[in-house]
């Protein structure tokens, strides 16, 4: 019952890995362990109980099948997870395992040491493609050649200004992805309504210890506003969209009347079924496909904004698979353009040819100039 | 990594085996046996070419982690395969695999070869919750409730016609998915440029001939007008949006203050991680956050229309996903309502106490025979 | 406070005439006479309070910036209406309007009015589109031209068949938004909380008289389900992003590189501020800028289906802005590329001249076969 | 032709105002005349032409409806409203206007100051509701209520903390939506390429001086990354999401089996058309509505970003008016909520008969705590 044969087009294996069942059942068991070690560090259970659980506590031991059955059923992932646990664990230390804690607590946590490790990954990719296209973009900062608007031949720019201006606004978009990450995917612990009761008071020294241990931020409760999650969201779909910029660019400057820059060559990729003598931008396409199917998934990321009272019906359980295929697209995006960016082949005689075709001169104006501006700053 | 953690609660485990890996092979498989049999029977390759091809082809001998890994690769799922299965069949048969076709060819059968395994395993679901739903308003037809506008009590109802409206609305959904599968599931088979060259002139007749063999609809090659794959994401999504009408309903008449009506007692369903006390709407819960996501996937499948040319770049390559996520929720939807519908809890002492309560008499005006419109003739 | 230079670029002024103020309270004061002539025909209300009704309602003399304003503060038009309405009509016919039907009786009936109204204005300039489209393809039908897949050149296809491919989507797709108007454009009449309470249990025949009256279709109450409101809106969504497709292929067989069509020259049309040389796609921006906007709001409307009850809080109230600006949006889009297709410019040397560039010979296979079919009948 | 009855109820008329045409032409005009003044300041032009057109130019002598025409056809604003500001200043003075800059730098700019003119309206209203539902939340810090999950009663909160969660998650979307204006409503001046050709080497000077002048940021061109207008959109979809959560509850509280909280009674609001005795939660309707269209419309400006080259073909032509419908619902919904908070009726015997009914007891846990840190301090 995989599903590699649609994920992995769209998507790299380690940001899959990311988000697989392997992953998701360690962070759970990471979170239920640290929240008894920080229970005990707090005097709420005895520290012979929070070692018991540290030393029981085993992910490889979990059948993801059979827990994925009983969580369908169940509605949520923490019941039989926590079943299996307490089993596992024994005794007095196996009732203080996730003691304190909810559902929501166990899933909310999950899905930000999620979005941090994916977080992590995506970033290296994007950096690729933001300095690859940097350096194209300085290479030919005075590189004369047609500017095209409106899908039509306008005025001379440099070169590199249209790569420059892809590679700022990728920038940008990371920028803001870095931000939301770095305040929202933060530890959720508010137990069953949120307010932290049976920690004896020290909830909040408690949370702050787990958050720590797991490399979370520190944050209030926060299962009741989604805001958080939904800023992540809307920085992956516009850096999604921020990617499928320089794809759509590359792929039109590869059209065979055009010839500018194409993708470079890559074994086993761009081929036709059909026709031997084609080189398809493969890379584009992932990137694009990723753009068009982004806005919608953060779409139903706001959605879900509006949820019930203390903990909604259906809006935030709505939100966990989305987060993880915008992150999947993201991947995939970026690993394919990183591919593009590093190797573009850019033709030079095609771009002083189109230029002289054209016959509006070669004034580039203050491209270098701004070009240096747009790799010098990040503007977010 | 495997992935079902994240799609199970989502989804009915058998309509995620209709877009696994072992399905999405087989049926690429499939089509690529009938391609050959349809140009033998009309003499575009000799009849043992084809024999060869159908005896020699054998999807379970398909690797299909590696061959996710090649189609990440080439871009497309069909150049890794056909060389697969060329290899597996061999010799002039071999070659004769796949001809006349392309990588799209294969994706868009393949894809519509799952629409008809999915709208039927799917049908059978949503027609219980109709049923069940008709049933309820039946029995209650003429039981004075309280009605609600605005989330503020109104005037009096029938309790059973708001589960008639609802049924009424998933009937309609129901009956405009089976009218777009009707006739939009259809083979796909146009060659390299979607001309169906290569194929001696017999192209209308081999195209015949395959989709009444897979069980398709015939069609023009519909490669670059996917105006069809539209349609059934749009139905998909009305229907998931019907569906979370009831839920809504059922959710909202289910609390405390309420309590006219509830989801049946399942066992492993519906309790809480934190409070033993409590029983969660979990059916509900599963219908109102497919009914989340679905607006956007929507979305993506109508941004991917204004495709370019003869074979998009980015557009049609992201519909698979999208049309496979909308099944995957219909069926959780679909299934979890059935229970809910089939076993729902209906308080008569609630009903008539809320509407005592009201003051606003018990005239249910023409509840009765709107009723019986609404659940006596479907209006699409 | 007008709004003009918003909407008239992405609109026809005669659909931005169909949703403006006038038509809406010209459509209300409709549904008011209508109700009390259908009450008056079966004897709940006195045929001259009718009469008096009728001759009284004159929409001429509401203030609507004033109503607007009232209809702001109470949440609903229908209250500063009705109240404007009855004191003009006076007396006890004045008491009689609006008896038996609610705020969203009138507010449902106005809008499928004005889906009425907007769908015979469109469907005149879709149907340019498609004819000229397919004399297009028709005189093309044996024209090879170079096909291009995936922004590649790929094998030779008949000039044609892009467009017979392009008009069958838009054609299929307007077959679709006649069939949801046709079925789903209804009257609504369901009193306080839809049971047709008091209208003297002939709410049926009532209703079949106002429906036949206003031109509408009849229907039982259907304001707590909005499957229909979905449907007519996904097709909307669905044509317009079919219209999007020839705009998308126009613009890039317009390219300097290219240059196989391009939009014909309309006096004031497709200039540019900066550059005095360039002849932009005017009428495929306006198509694809549609195209960009519509799939969210069809998101929109799916995203309010799950309402509340007998009469949800947000959802559909949500509904009759979005189905304006797609209508609106459709109507931009159809008019600006009847223009296209109509005067389309087709460079039969530049088509050949690409052609032989590729290298691939001019095999245009069945090409022929399949614009017949294509222009032969409509799939949906 | 106006569009009052479509716009008012879901917007505020202070920010109809903001997008109007008045607004759009005197916007427009005022960078016009900006841009000669800082030609002239830099040596480009003539001193004695920038008076001239600073004196020149009228937007009271625009004809809106004529213009809006002119715009329509001609695909562009700038065209026809240069040529009439070119008319009216005359002689050289009306040569030299809009020298070195094209349309799209006019409609970003002009959208650029919309926001900031928007931003500053919203952000009041906004700021009402936050500390009004502060106060509420201080006040009701230790007193005891039924939490509820999944729409079911669970544990004992604060009456205070659902409205600090809701507080919270406003204000820290206005702080995003703050950040990203700050950063991103930036002058657009890169003239026919987005070069600044044609401003003698003095671009980043002058550029600098209008952004001044017009009270907006500096920056480099970026019509071709329309990451910025994507951030200010996604941050108005979380923002009016988060403000669709306090109605969502507001609205619930409100039931009459539940009579926890309810809006205060307004004057002309929340009456029924069919029901005199109804109090319907109007406030809430007019954000849960904007709730309900606003993630399509997050998703629109999303599409938009994968534009061509240095001047895509649809996707930032669809900006302006998506842009503007977010400010309007957001200011509609701010509005509404701000009277909802500040009069928010509290019925403290009524909490405290749920919490009886519920047996769960009174312990609230940190709530106080929580509530503290909650309203504090703000997270983004």
């Amino acid at each position: 019952m995989s599903d590699l044969l649609r994920l992995r087009p769209a998507a790299t294996a380690d940001m899959i890995a990311v988000f697989d069942d392997a992953a998701t059942i360690a962070y759970a068991c990471a979170f239920e362990t640290a929240l008894a070690q920080g229970q005990a560090a707090h005097g709420v259970i005895a520290p012979d109980l929070a070692e018991a659980i540290a030393a029981g506590v085993d992910p490889a031991r979990i059948d993801a099948a059979a827990l994925a059955e009983e969580a369908a059923l169940a509605g949520t992932l923490a019941i039989p997870l926590v079943a299996r646990l307490r089993a596992m664990v024994g005794g007095a230390a196996g009732q203080a395992l996730h003691r304190g804690a909810t559902s929501q607590d166990v899933a909310d946590t999950v899905l930000m040491l999620q979005v941090r490790a994916a977080h992590r990954l995506l970033a290296g990719d994007v950096r690729r493609v933001v300095d690859a296209l940097g350096r194209h973009a300085r290479v030919h900062a005075d590189r004369a050649a047609i500017g095209r608007t409106l899908l039509q031949e306008a005025m001379p720019v440099a070169f590199g200004l249209r790569l420059a201006q892809a590679a700022r606004g990728i920038g940008d978009a990371l920028a803001m992805l870095d931000a939301a990450v770095g305040r929202h995917a933060n530890l959720q612990l508010g137990g069953a309504a949120g307010t932290r009761a049976g920690l004896d008071d020290k909830g909040t020294a408690i949370a702050a210890q787990i958050a720590d241990t797991l490399g979370l931020g520190r944050a209030s409760p926060w299962h009741a506003r989604r805001t958080g999650v939904a800023a992540i969201g809307a920085a992956l779909g516009i850096l999604i969209g921020a990617l499928g910029k320089v794809a759509r660019d590359v792929a039109l400057l590869a059209q065979n009347g055009v010839g500018e820059a194409r993708e470079p060559l890559v074994a086993g990729r761009g081929g036709s079924s059909a026709m031997a003598h084609k080189r398809n931008p493969t890379g584009c396409q992932v990137a694009l496909s990723a753009a068009t199917r982004a806005p919608g998934l953060v779409a139903s990321l706001l959605a879900g904004l509006p949820q019930e009272q203390e903990r909604g019906l259906g809006g935030w359980q709505a939100e966990g698979p989305v987060v993880a295929d915008l992150f999947l697209l993201a991947s995939g995006s970026a690993a394919a353009l990183a591919l593009v960016a590093e190797g573009l082949e850019i033709d030079e005689a095609a771009i002083a040819r189109n230029l002289a075709v054209a016959e509006v001169g070669d004034d580039i104006g203050e491209s270098m100039g701004v070009i240096a501006e747009l790799l010098g700053e990040q503007e977010d």
